[in-house]
């Protein structure tokens, strides 16, 4: 069996995974061996909201795999705008292209577009929810600048609340052996509990710090994210706070050498620039393994040529998502798809508890 | 003698038209084998109008033959927006592609265009006038998924008053022998007199209904399309009728088994989804078609590499067309081309009387 | 040593603009030679500002050579608007792309760009500062529709104390031999005081004229642009002036037979259409010859397969540039860089005097 989709990394095997990983850094050694992979295939990027970083970053794998290009980035442009389903637009683009890519500020839509297309998906960004490429970047990055995936102090600083990209690394590094995870942030912007609590479950160890400069020091890798201005409890404690969790050189002085900085991009002002020059930084090489990373997903999730048939779902529950941004808001068409967790019934779309 | 422009399907002699639809489907059986007929040429898509479907079926098409792409799709990114003329705009960027795809919100900007490229031009609609790669889509699909273009009963469904897909599968259809076709609509919406007098004119038969329900048991072919709400008489006659002109699941089950249905999309509500796993529903392999149709049509404009040279026409009558759409109004430097008609002088561009 | 970035055509040595404008000659006459010469090399278009002409110009030529591309052309959809520096953006975009082509509204853009990339950049117009390409379409057009660049009397007509085109036309053609420069506009719209005594320090000679049609008979080359209405000293002077500098097929009767016209399009009323189909008129050859001229760029800047290695740069001097449009008051982080005349410092960005 072969990969079809890309809409959650869970979904991988760590035997894919693996394999995607060993991949990345075999193209990374030699990337023009791979520049005839995907000759004669297309990728149609269909972005619902704009992200040129991560659009670029799809096209220049595709271009370097000689692939081709189609797709559109502005839904004002598009049919979405005389009221066309998500269904519609997929089915019919899927007849163009040979992989669909989606950014969508819909939770889900990229699993909802997964069932009526004719060629695989790949999850580009589903609003606040998934963006499993990045986790792959930064995995990829880590693997090829730390030199392991395991064994690691990885502190998190900035806004570990919110960032959809820290809570899919946390998720995933948790799965390997021996990782102690230092949180980094405000009590506000901690990550939440229920991340917390799979960590430990897998055996790694959560710690908590609420200066960046004490938790260097022990620090094997750095990833920092932006705290958005609004996220603080008022303009004062933002004031207050905001130097607290910017990376400069001065507090660089007493981190390891073998540290690795990461960052998802873009940062305002959460790294200073004096930072770009230390050979610690990695978070612009970290760009240049995410091309890598892309190269071998889309290499592995178009190799097998058949197309394959669009299968219809039925409702597994009768209950409604409540989520405002769930796809399904939007889309009444969908199948109803929840699973049970002790909770209860939680939607296979967005990940929300009904 | 070769196909320069393709600005109005009924510019094509029957054998050209014929031969379209013919390598049309031999393409279709083996894409492939076409992958690099358009290689080291360029097309540009000049669209002054988004439309993102038509827009990605003609770069699909393009790349899918081994070409290569560039354009614009929004005239206030470009040199339009600094006052430039259609004539200096073709002028220049058929310097840089070899054939020219042109979208317009202006009755004749193709034709228009066509007097002053140095590449071949495709119309890919110009205002509500002519959008003739959509009906070539559409004798295609008729072509493989029903078998035949004569010795059918074709049902018309929706607004056939405005609707320039409809007008011109219509015409070009009733030239077939022995094709009959149901209009299905309210009297506001049915189609113009001139085209059933056309219809006739050809020797094939019009008849009108106002109920789908009662309509479908007859046909071979169900071309729906999008009722505007704004079209019918009052709101309330927009609710007491809306109901009438939706294809259901229901509706479908006294249809013949062999059945195609067909639509432009996007559709919005005038087709449930219920009906999309029909096997009698083709509007979906219609885009599949509609790749296919372009493809054929690229390559055999494309085919003779030889520059063709700009000619200057001169205007045949002193007249000026006064419809407010048509590109002569807005581009003061065209020839006045007009032809005789019964009826008097009419706009060979937008094809008004005068 | 080879050509790294394109930032302002004087950077270039002679020897170096001689073979680029040798090389685009070469290519003009068997242009399907050079079809493989940049294959499997990404371009990237980063356009700050929409320029759909010049992106077209720049994506026809590296598609020519065989090369891929990638791009953004509205920074609303970009990282930009996240507030990204352009360190960082062209940092990133760099580990994509062989070839970044920059087009920004900020003075001196380009040039800081080309600081922080790992491969070439290429200017593609810096505000009302630099536009090098266009000079180098402009020298080859003269190269091969006149033949030589020298010995010639070159009338510029319109705009000549804001034109950029003009500007850097003038200083590079009268490092060549025995060139005369005929300046037709207003007085208030005259070639500035600096470039004039340049001209005259380089040998060659400045003239004056208020009327198109009395400097007409004398010229080899008319040098065409557009003047901007609020450029006159008020709407009635423009209302009794704007005819003087209109070129029509009337005022043509009196030109040498072998005059050539050009103009860095597009055009608005400045040339009247009937001069189009005049054998004299060249600006329309001018942009394939432009295309001849970025394919002969792109193919030299980027035959160097090796990365570049990002250096960093100290400020020359304390002072700060006060022009409003210089690139460093958006981008703090830039070094202060300087270079000293006998009218004291002058900013390298921008070249405006501190």
């Amino acid at each position: 069996m072969h990969l079809r989709d890309l809409i959650d990394l869970v979904d991988l095997r760590p035997s894919e995974l693996t394999d995607i990983l060993r991949f990345a850094g075999e193209i990374s050694q030699n990337p023009s061996y791979y520049r005839g992979s995907c000759q004669h295939k297309i990728m149609a990027t269909l972005f619902y909201e704009p992200s040129t970083r991560t659009k670029m970053s799809f096209q220049a794998a595709m271009l370097r795999l000689g692939g081709k290009l189609i797709g559109f980035d502005d839904p004002g442009n598009t049919s979405v705008k005389k009221g066309e389903s998500l269904k519609d637009t997929v089915r019919v683009t899927s007849n163009y292209a040979d992989v669909l890519v989606i950014r969508s500020p819909w939770e889900g839509a990229a699993l909802a577009a997964s069932f009526y297309t004719r060629c695989p998906v790949i999850n580009a960004g589903d609003g606040g929810h998934l963006h499993p490429t990045q986790t792959l970047t930064d995995l990829t990055t880590l693997n090829y600048t730390v030199g392991r995936l395991e064994n690691l102090t990885v502190g998190l600083c900035g806004d570990n609340k919110n960032g959809r990209t820290v809570h899919s690394l946390v998720r995933t590094l948790s799965r390997y052996k021996n990782n102690r995870f230092v949180l980094i942030s405000t009590p506000q912007l901690t990550l939440p509990q229920y991340l917390q609590d799979e960590i430990t479950a897998n055996g790694c160890i959560v710690e908590f710090s609420e200066s960046l400069e004490d938790a260097l020091p022990t620090l094997d890798v750095l990833y920092m994210t932006r705290i958005q201005k609004e996220r603080f409890a008022s303009p004062e404690e933002y004031e207050r706070q905001k130097g607290v969790f910017v990376l400069d050189a001065a507090k660089l002085a007493i981190a390891k050498p073998g540290l690795r900085i990461l960052h998802p991009l873009p940062r305002v002002d959460e790294i200073t620039v004096d930072v770009d020059e230390d050979s610690r930084a990695a978070y612009f090489a970290q760009t240049e393994y995410g091309l890598y990373a892309r190269m071998a997903l889309i290499q592995r999730i178009t190799e097998h040529s058949d197309r394959c048939v669009t299968k219809t779902l039925a409702s597994t529950h009768d209950a409604q998502c409540l989520n405002p941004r769930c796809i399904t808001q939007n889309e009444v068409y969908l199948p109803h798809l929840f699973y049970e967790t002790a909770a209860g019934l939680v939607c296979r779309y967005c990940d929300h508890g009904v």
